[in-house]
């Protein structure tokens, strides 16, 4: 029960500071889930800016990790957003799309 | 204390989840950084998809939940393996990058 | 005079057959830059799909070129449709920012 | 036959260029399909970037052309030399897909 809560209270407060951050800006005309959508492309074109003329090795080894915390953070603070317009959770979406992953690959044996 | 216990695990039940499914799979050598962020751009083109030809009112209305949760859920997924490769958190990488933007963009008085 | 002539004609032919294409099917009124830009995006990440697993050295030695084809022609289509609404010519724009490209990065000496 | 030999001239000027351009730099290491896909992609997601808040009537009357045509002229960039690294002309492939699109999309009638 007192795991249940934690859990809630820590994906909430992240929801409910980015609609209260938008809010506050009066940006919430703005955040149709199409804008949405495309805003999230374009913090995920950042990140991969990042590896585009690396390669897999140089990818492995990146230590600037200054640059990839940010776009990390953008990335997951827009697929927030997106999902909160739907009253969705992320990370209760990838656990259910890991178990149909886990039927639709099954491992080696 | 109980609170802080039950986030981590939380956030590490599906980091460790995705780690194990790699693993059993023998897919770990294509999960080099660069790698992660193409197929992570891959998986946002596809929730872009949902949207690309609704006004932004239809995509407001859009009540096909089923394939949008499909991707959040992989969008998820693959920011997670992302963020893994460097120890990182994303909840708590949008923490870091939300504190940033409410100095950006201070709200209107 | 007869080179300029055929390049008109080279070019004006595609934008003339998807300006009859989009009207023939009423799809006049999903075509704005904002959408065509989400659909442009969504071509390329199934171009980079076919990329994303490879290593550098097999993505050159990539032979099964059916479906690439298939993506570069559709990514052309898209940016035609756009640089179209505002009456570009994509090749034309090339050309300008290739100049500005060899004042940016000027060669080894 | 004239016709023919200016539309060459035309395509192959800039496939050309970029060729030169990119050895004169000592580039082509960097140049695999892979890393170009991923460039292309980052090119277009600065084109989505432009219309990302906009509504699409707005983005109908947008009018600061500068930015948009050097990203028209980017993607164009990275598309042809995508198409080069395989002996393809982006033209060419976009008629092609643009005739299967006339059989998969019959028109109304």
């Amino acid at each position: 029960m007192l795991i249940y809560l934690a859990m809630e209270t820590e994906m909430n407060q992240l929801k409910l500071d980015l609609r209260k951050f938008t809010k506050d800006r009066n940006w919430e005309g703005f955040h149709s889930p199409k804008n949405l959508a495309m805003a999230l492309s374009v913090e995920v074109a950042e990140l991969v800016e990042i590896f585009q003329w690396m390669t897999e090795e140089q990818s492995k080894d990146f230590d600037c990790l200054n640059d990839l915390k940010d776009e990390i953070g953008d990335v997951m603070i827009y697929l927030t957003m997106i999902a909160d317009q739907f009253n969705l959770d992320p990370i209760e979406m990838a656990k259910i799309k890991f178990k149909k992953n886990e039927k639709k690959h099954p491992k080696y044996i």
